[in-house]
């Protein structure tokens, strides 16, 4: 028999002395507690994922290869494998080092190296050809890192070199459905090479970048023989017998909409703590998207780290105001209300002579949203607390949010979030404890940066611009290809140039939480200084 | 006898309608006023460079696809070689055509593909191995594209292959001293295999990069026969006889600080017309950084077109108004008087309940920096001008600046320039004409947020900290290094915890033009959330 523990943990980039006294915690663990014979951690865990540049730094990287030895040394009595950068003389490798009896026993070199998407790792690093293979007990394994097993041929390659089981090491990141992608792909290709596979994935927010975990084991026909938690640590141990994985705990899966929260609770909890602010605080405007952010932050970090302001002006109705105070109560948070005409007033005084002679326009309306800004983040400052935006991707896409003002914060949790959805997710909180009113909910959105103003007024509904924004934002359909989707050019043309020339907008945002195929931000990185129009132009 | 034409342009990335009509009417031109055979445009002049995700768009590449046809059908009667993205299947080529008679008559792909600094074209393009011989008049002549020409070998091996001229077409952009790295590195090659080399650059700016120009040919000994301007548009022919360059005209080359100033012009002059601004405004404190910013400006666009701002508070000095004054005056600008305490005393008042009890701290000085900061960005809105950033390199890498503060802005002219050399660039711009007072240069810089406050009482001096900087920031030396070259670990330690902690303003920050070997922004990508410390830790 043989065991092999997964380690599904969070990890921090960059900290290289907290992950090696984690790593070694747990594998020592691993071997008192649960007698493991051999324990996998995820793909780059000595360092985190994604470090980006850190990784051209000698002293980083050096770092890096002290620890691997600290902890060959450190655990002894079991063997280790874990995925580290390895400098070999001019050329940089994202490795799998095989730690036993106080040695690196064996290296393995990721070979595909994924350069899309959010992804840059031929920046980085060299890719490798050869394979490798160990030996634990009576078992032949192969180790793979997360890429190698989304290209065709290298599981069977292994099982052809005379693997027993294929062991790969990840740090696949989270969006909507991904899940289901990874399992799909991994079992057929396990099918197809008839050999069983140890799938470990990290888990925790990094920046923008939030990992599920959800590692598994898969038999050689394809079926799922343990499955860890999404979203959260696990350490487990399963166990082969002839090298056939035994049937174990499989964590299910969330639906959709719990796993996209689940998510955003993840990536504020670990962006608040990982960087060090004592909480979170939002503006509550009694809108829809600052009361899901508010839900989240609660959740993430509990109600007493978190704080609202309620900052309303002559353009804000009685509802707003009355529904942010209950939502406020409703999660038991400190609330503190504070009108900005004073300062609102004082900046229309003192560009009265300039302004003089000229017509209103977005200008009044920005002041507004920058007033409160500088309210919300002279708050942030003084408490130590991070400041959330409250913009949602619908928002982001066209530009309809004030540089400076509501886009005013270190992290935006919405932000790759469309406004249908973040109905949705509301609706979805609503089922675990009602904390967000009705009205909050069936009232037409409105940024109350004018009277009786909606957002209708400047865009198309939200069921008709989500969807031309999902296909032109995340999947690169020209406007043509919309239209012949059955949207009206009208609509098409007014979504898609809003989407071109608000780039300089989005380019100043804070991160925020990917939970789509594509995100703004690491994943669709657009010229600013741009000629191209997407507009329908037939 | 034969006449290649060297086209350095400036096009506009995603502009291919615009592009297309310019490349036409300049080849229309080298062939009926200059009797060219050839005529050679940049790398992926078609699109614009980086053209970044649009690549990744099918609806933008058969629209580039469209434009080469397009420009083959208007143009015959010469040659010609331009760069363009070509899709062929699956894959993606950064390609040159070779357009002759209103067809493609040979296309060559690009086999080296940098992906690294601020390249990324492994994101987007396939590489390829073959090389691409094409015959004009007498002359067999091989293509390349620019980081072909940087590698080893290619040179060597079109010559073996019966070349008798290279061409090259690059995108090629600036920072100091780059100009002789290229063309040291050029000229070494081409002796080495005894052949000649037309390098045909592009020119202008895009978001933070510069092109520089400074096209050239260079015989088979190494010797510069010919030379464009730098950071101008030039479209000039050169003969060969034998496959002998002629020598022409040599344009010779700005030294460090000049070229460090034509670029920063440029960069604002591109960024503020190929974004469709109508001019320019900044604040003016009457320190060094606004002072240097307001003559680039001024330079980039003419004194019509830019507008500046001064906003006194309780802490500013009279010199400093005085000094702004001076400055506004000697360049001729409109310039307005905003004083910020109405709006100060205003969120003073608004946030007492919740301040009480706490101290004073960067909190207030954040507050006054973003009533500028709502001021300028009113003023912007209005009008239709682009707000100007005045921060410097060194500020950039310490934080030392307020996000929404004096950060706001659409564009950061000196975000790459360190405070040392701000003002070596004041300087030298003095002596064009005397337009910054001396005051300016000599006075400790402040950022007059505090009583008395001067910069040196938060940081160590310039001259001390820029060079920590610049091998931390741009060499990636660690502190022992850094130790080493004789700084006083406190200083170091000082400068690096600030660079350490201050990612996530800069992440927000407003784009800005490159100059130096390293860049923030597409250059150098850190994460926000890390456990690096690369403070001293011996």
């Amino acid at each position: 028999m043989l065991k092999i523990a997964l380690a599904q943990i969070n990890l921090l980039v960059g900290g290289i002395d907290a992950n090696k006294s984690k790593i070694v915690q747990i594998a020592e663990q691993a071997r008192d507690h649960d007698s493991a014979d051999l324990i996998v951690f995820p793909e780059l865990c000595v360092t985190g994922y994604p470090p980006e540049d850190l990784l051209l730094r000698a002293d980083f990287i050096e770092q890096a290869r002290v620890a691997v030895l600290q902890i060959a040394q450190a655990v002894k009595g079991i063997d280790i494998v874990l995925g580290f950068p390895e400098q070999d003389g001019d050329c940089l490798y994202n490795s799998a080092a095989v730690l036993s009896d106080g040695e690196i026993s064996a290296l393995y070199r990721k070979n595909a190296l994924p350069n899309f998407g959010v992804f840059d790792e031929q920046r980085y690093f060299d890719s490798a050809e050869q394979t490798c293979l160990i030996h634990v007990r009576e078992s032949t394994i192969a180790l793979t890192i997360c890429e190698d097993i989304w290209q065709k041929g290298l599981i069977e390659k292994n099982q052809q070199a005379g693997a027993d089981i294929i062991v790969t090491l990840n740090a696949s990141p989270f969006h909507a459905g991904k899940i289901h992608q990874r399992e799909d792909i991994v079992c057929e290709q396990v099918k197809a090479a008839n050999i069983p596979l140890v799938y470990v994935n990290m888990v925790g927010g990094q920046d923008e970048l939030i990992f599920d975990g959800a590692s598994f084991v898969v038999d050689s026909t394809g079926e799922i023989m343990f499955r860890a938690r999404e979203f959260e640590e696990q350490v487990s141990v399963v166990e082969f017998v002839n090298n056939v994985p035994v049937k174990s705990s499989c964590a299910p899966l969330y639906n959709e909409i719990s796993s996209e929260y689940k998510a955003l609770v993840l990536g504020v909890k670990d962006y608040v703590y990982k960087n060090g602010f004592k909480g979170a605080i939002l503006g509550l405007s009694g809108g829809i998207d600052s009361a899901l952010v508010l839900a989240v932050a609660v959740d993430a970090l509990g109600a007493g780290q978190v704080e609202a302001v309620l900052m309303p002006s002559k353009y804000t109705q009685d509802m707003s105001n009355e529904d942010a105070v209950l939502e406020a109560e409703a999660l038991g948070i400190k609330h503190h209300t504070i009108a900005i005409e004073p300062a609102v007033s004082a900046f229309t005084e003192m560009l009265a002579d300039t302004f003089a002679g000229t017509k209103k326009d977005t200008t009044e309306e920005n002041i507004q949203a920058r007033c409160r800004g500088v309210i919300l983040m002279a708050m942030s400052n003084k408490q130590g607390k991070l400041l959330l935006t409250t913009g949602n991707k619908s928002e982001m896409s066209v530009g309809y949010a004030t540089l400076y003002g509501d886009m005013a914060g270190g992290f935006a949790p919405i932000k790759d979030v469309p406004k249908l959805l973040v109905y949705q997710l509301a609706e979805y909180r609503n089922t675990l404890s009602a904390v967000i009113p009705e009205r909050v909910i069936t009232r037409p959105p409105s940024a109350e940066l004018a009277p009786d103003q909606v957002d209708e007024d400047s865009l198309p509904p939200y069921s008709i611009l989500d969807p031309i924004l999902e296909m032109y934002v995340e999947q690169d359909k020209s406007a043509e290809e919309i239209q012949l989707a059955g949207y009206r050019v009208e609509d098409i043309n007014r979504a898609i140039s809003l989407v071109d020339r608000n780039e300089y907008k989005r380019r100043q945002a804070p991160p925020g939480i990917r939970i789509t195929p594509r995100a703004f931000g690491r994943d669709r990185r657009y010229p600013i200084t741009s000629g191209y129009r997407g507009v329908y132009k037939k």
